[in-house]
């Protein structure tokens, strides 16, 4: 729904396949938004029921996929996020679960008031609509990203890789047969069509038809998104997170904060990437860092400062020159970047600076310093003695998330399933009139 | 600060001027964040009194657009929103001040809570960083959002057209001199360089500078920017607004709401554009309402059903056959489109395929009707028994206005301060680290 442009509904039935699509979710997506939280919760629970009883139906066709990709060569860490087991698959059905246990957002009233005039004004939560899912490789975000558009009432067009697309099209097929047996219209949990890449540049341009687009995966795939899309985009993912252990610290805290952050999950886009220490603290600080992250098999890509401690104190640690380009690279590796900075400003600079603008966390036990960085620093989190990996719905306590944006309109940080709803106005008068 | 981008500010001192002032707002944003209320008051306050100090100067400048603007043969009601006068002046000038009174969203706790580890979470309210605004001819539009994007702690990038640009400098200029006089810095408000539409390209691919831009004018301008910014766009303004008349509705009262709807302002995207009524009463309501809109001097498309029943009534009023174009046209004069629908149910159908999502009106006395069409309309604003034209910034309660959005994602309906800010998270735990 559209305003500058025509309505696509005013046109026969579209000739491309993907545009059928997103025309059909889009009258689906009508069905859903009225729907009460018992009729949603119930289809979720009976495709939560129905994956568990498709298992085999499931591990089949993901089979398919994984024998194409170990044929085609794909690295193993990338067979196993796309395999399927019947424990996985036991999961994923409890994640659905879940997602039916949450509140409904959709009806929320979320500002209200009667106006002077006597005008009753109420702003509620209505679902977004149509919701395009672009990702990769992990099949498990097609059962998610379905339950939670279901639970707030939108319906979801889903384009995930074609690496799992046999994967994709049996979960798909088992989703919409619960959904459609539960009530719902099945054209609520879609697969666009076709494994091209011209399905992804169609579902871009299908403006006025899809109401958002969210990309997950690498950062190649989210600049094109971003980049090509007349469809509203909320971009998601990519982290490069930075801890900045500051000039009175507890270096045990601090020690403990950076090896957690950096290499509890190394692929992770909360890990962190890049280390600064406060200059009055680096001679104490960075030799235990450093025996740390040695012994976490961290390398480290140090500024001038840091190489010369690492070559003074003898710590282990695998220490290699820094380049510019370190400070923006997000390894997603047992890789991290080191400075030494002149004091909490200068910190908050090179973050600023070089910042995807994910989270960042400072080590400090002085509370003056605690409430500069924090004003300071605009990420979507800001952590004060605590380790960057807890960004995220789940940690939250929001029992699931579609994502975590990285940008600042509409949602910012994990969104979880308000942040899949709009709002709208009603305003209810008894034959109020405006007088100018 | 975008995550899959290079870092724009890595980057030594764009080239382009259009680039350098986003560089320089972006440096004026960091600024702005912090600065608690009083500051931002004390410099809209002082914007205020430079306005009415310095009329003369402003009013030189704009005599200089209006003659121009003449000599081109622009037409006289375009002309007018251009000028500017004294009384003009001041009331734009009471307007900065009127904003100032507004409370400051930025800080606001939007959430909060102590998670089971005992982290403490609150998410809060930050300016959006730097927005910017293309506008057609009003210069007021210059000084608004300006103030309300300073009072939200952002800076702004102003690219008014070009018809105003000698208005639109005197104005910057003053607004400069007392945002820098104030202790601000000054570059939180820039006028874009250049006159060329090269300057509005380059302010679209500015991600990572700019987070947001607002086009506020015509359909095409507004078309434009969607399509080709790579920047987050909020697209603002269009209304193709439709009043319904249910079977059971206050004859007088659905009168009067449709005449004040579409005949109090009609060059306002919250005038109505289409009216729909419920064939059983049809017969008795078209006579009248044609006779309303006849004294008010508007012409009826008319589908079938309405033409057939103004020739059968004598009402006086102008009606001509709709064709399918009407459904979608915002007509912004004196004419409205008008069919008989066969149940509220085909009214809403109606208006989902036509509408451009603003506002739509039913007229009813049954509560089950202005249930069910608040429930299945899907627009920024439904109105139960009341004119279309309530939806308004400051018939809302907001104080002031920076547009009215039309789109779900971010803001929608009428935008004040809060739809100007984004948010973040702040954890805060003493030495928290994640367990998986």
């Amino acid at each position: 729904m559209s305003s500058v442009f025509p309505s696509p509904l005013a046109d026969p039935m579209p000739q491309s396949p993907v545009l059928r699509a997103a025309y059909r979710a889009r009258a689906a997506a009508a069905e859903l938004a009225p729907l009460p939280r018992s009729a949603k919760d119930e289809a979720l629970l009976a495709i939560a029921d129905a994956l568990e009883v498709r298992t085999r139906e499931i591990l089949d066709a993901n089979a398919e996929d994984v024998a194409k990709a170990r044929a085609a060569g794909t690295s193993e860490s990338v067979v196993d996020r796309l395999t399927l087991t019947p424990e996985r698959i036991r999961a994923i059905a409890q994640d659905v679960r879940d997602v039916a246990a949450l509140p409904d957002p959709v009806g929320e009233v979320v500002r209200g008031s009667t106006l002077p005039n006597g005008i009753d004004l109420r702003q509620v939560r209505v679902p977004l609509g149509v919701v395009g899912i672009i990702y990769e490789a992990r099949p498990n975000v097609t059962v998610d990203a379905a339950a939670l558009c279901l639970k707030s009432g939108n319906a979801v067009l889903l384009r995930g890789s074609s690496s799992a697309y046999a994967s994709n099209t049996a979960l798909v097929r088992v989703l919409r047969d619960a959904v459609g047996g539960a009530g719902l219209p099945a054209d609520a949990v879609q697969l666009v069509p076709g494994e091209s890449r011209e399905s992804v540049r169609e579902l871009m341009r299908a403006r006025g038809m899809v109401d958002v687009l969210i990309p997950r995966g690498g950062a190649s795939l989210i600049r094109t998104v971003v980049e090509e899309s007349i469809v509203p985009v909320i971009e998601t993912g990519t982290g490069n997170c930075h801890v900045y252990v500051d000039a009175e610290a507890d270096l045990d805290m601090a020690v403990e904060i950076l090896i957690n952050s950096k290499a509890s999950r190394v692929s992770v886009c909360n890990a962190a990437e890049t280390l600064l220490v406060h200059q009055d603290i680096a001679e104490r600080f960075l030799p235990r860092a450093l025996a740390a992250l040695a012994e976490a098999g961290v390398t480290v890509h140090g500024d001038e400062r840091v190489v010369e401690l690492a070559s003074a104190a003898d710590t282990g640690a695998k220490v290699v020159a820094a380049t510019t380009e370190d400070w923006e690279t997000e390894y997603l590796s047992y890789d991290i970047a080191a400075a030494v900075v002149e004091d909490l400003d200068a910190a908050v600079r090179h973050i600023r600076l070089w910042t995807s603008g994910h989270t960042e966390a400072i080590v400090t036990t002085s509370q003056a310093a605690a409430r500069r960085f924090t004003q300071l620093v605009d990420s979507t989190t800001v952590a004060v003695n605590a380790s960057t990996r807890f960004t995220d719905g789940g940690q939250f306590g929001f029992g699931a998330e579609i994502g975590i944006s990285t940008q600042k309109l509409h949602a910012r940080g994990p969104m979880g399933l308000p942040e899949l709803t709009s709002t709208k106005y009603i305003v209810t008068g008894d034959g109020h009139i405006r007088g100018r």
